[in-house]
């Protein structure tokens, strides 16, 4: 099925994305396997143990690892030519986050959960893997600060939904969710969209 | 019932207490939402992962996502005002802290939980969500560098367990405990009560 | 039973290593008690929660708690006295490790999971409880970075399983896996063997 190899380039891209991140800090071979792994697969695993939903992805599907092991070791041994595939990384990235989102919704509706959590869920699952690589690297999450990141898998996870509420079948709305949701990430690159930015001068205690 | 009143307001606080760390950390209006609901959700969502505890709070009732989101852009607009009302939150922290401790003694409990581990669940839900906040904003947590925070929760679901051990009802259990440690935190937080730090000038390796 | 003793003796080492960490981070008492804590049972509590294998361990036997509490308040009274035995330390940090790994397969394999998956917990149940103990005290974990510690836990699960796997006895293979492991680890402190580091010049965005 389409969306599972999908599935796969898109575990594959963010592992490797993942390993670059682990690089900068100076891992070690196994950290970076490490980092890349927990970037590709941390969202998912994150959503299962919220949901309670075993086996985990990767504990029923073992070979999932060894894309996400390949593809970190890859990066480590190419990442001085990466910067020349960088934007086929971002493209590779979009995709990964509208899959991780429709996916996770399907998993959280399968559980039978509340439409605002399907799509929270959506969500949780294409960005809690680049969070939690970004507390392994000790700095204060990407996807919290800046970037239409989040908000295009809120958006996608929520089209999709509707969708399939409005009486669109399960595989069209699955590629309308993808393709609408890739191209609003497109153009949120593009035009380097962001949400505002609050501060607060009056630093408060606790 | 009260105690659930108290739970929305004491979720209520806590999100707008973590929407303004976001807000000093420069993230956008997503992050800020984000560290606001985890602050407030986090620390019951993590007893519950302890426990196999399913579904969670917030995935069985997502009407408190509205609480924590709105209150998150509350504190987002309002914060130039927010400093007036300094006292006004360290009181409905308090009140959270207790609230917190007192229901996840009584999850715990439900789930036939050791009377140490049901004190122990208390204070896991009532200081995980500013650990998790502190993560997210890449900072040593407060609550194991200062204060009697954790203390107090310590305290409150301790006196909570044995109130009911010695022949108490739930109700007037819940009532003393509740009493008993907000003004405890009153007390810590007045007389600025600390608990002794410890430090080595012989850094170990690992 | 010798690795349930070994087992006890391990997490009251990195209970105490754990504490020493805290306190370099000026924490106070109960965030000592904590780190050291969350160092000792966070390995074996995250595997717990990513198999979905219910109560954990020290919920179950709270008695833990009291093993992990007191080794960190002995570690924040004795840290000047610590220095002059810091090899005993190595010495059973290295047990614990192995001792961890060879827990956490067979909890694994009592679940059912994949022989990839088995070695992997171990792996998991090894290095997470430093890798929490480090997010904790805001730094990016040592384990990601040199060392070959999770790489002994590694090749101590998988010596681990291979000797089951052709026909020797569980406690048989359990003795050699615990002796190969740690010698395993003993020669790469001695001899300071590392990973290669990989670093990269090219930034790359998210």
């Amino acid at each position: 099925m389409l969306l599972q190899v999908i599935y796969l380039v898109a575990i594959t891209a963010e592992a490797a994305s993942g390993a670059i991140m682990g690089m900068r800090r100076r891992m070690d071979l196994f950290g970076v396997c490490v980092v890349g792994t927990v970037t590709a697969l941390g969202g998912g695993s994150i959503r299962d143990v919220l949901l309670g939903h075993y086996p985990l992805g990767w504990v029923a599907h073992p070979e999932y690892l060894f894309f996400t092991v390949g593809a970190a070791l890859a990066a480590a041994l190419l990442v001085r030519y990466m910067h020349r595939v960088r934007m086929a990384f971002l493209l590779l990235d979009a995709l990964g986050l509208v899959a991780f989102a429709v996916i996770g919704c399907d998993v959280a509706a399968a559980a039978g959960a509340h439409p605002a959590i399907v799509v929270l869920m959506g969500m949780v699952t294409g960005i809690c893997g680049g969070l939690l690589r970004d507390i392994l690297c000790n700095q204060v999450p990407l996807v919290l600060r800046r970037d239409l990141y989040a908000s295009v898998a809120l958006a996608t996870g929520t089209l999709y939904v509707l969708l399939q509420r409005y009486g669109i079948g399960h595989d069209q709305a699955t590629a309308v969710a993808l393709v609408a949701g890739f191209l609003f990430r497109m153009v949120a690159i593009r035009w380097s969209l962001t949400l505002p930015v609050f501060t607060t001068r009056t630093p408060p205690e606790h």
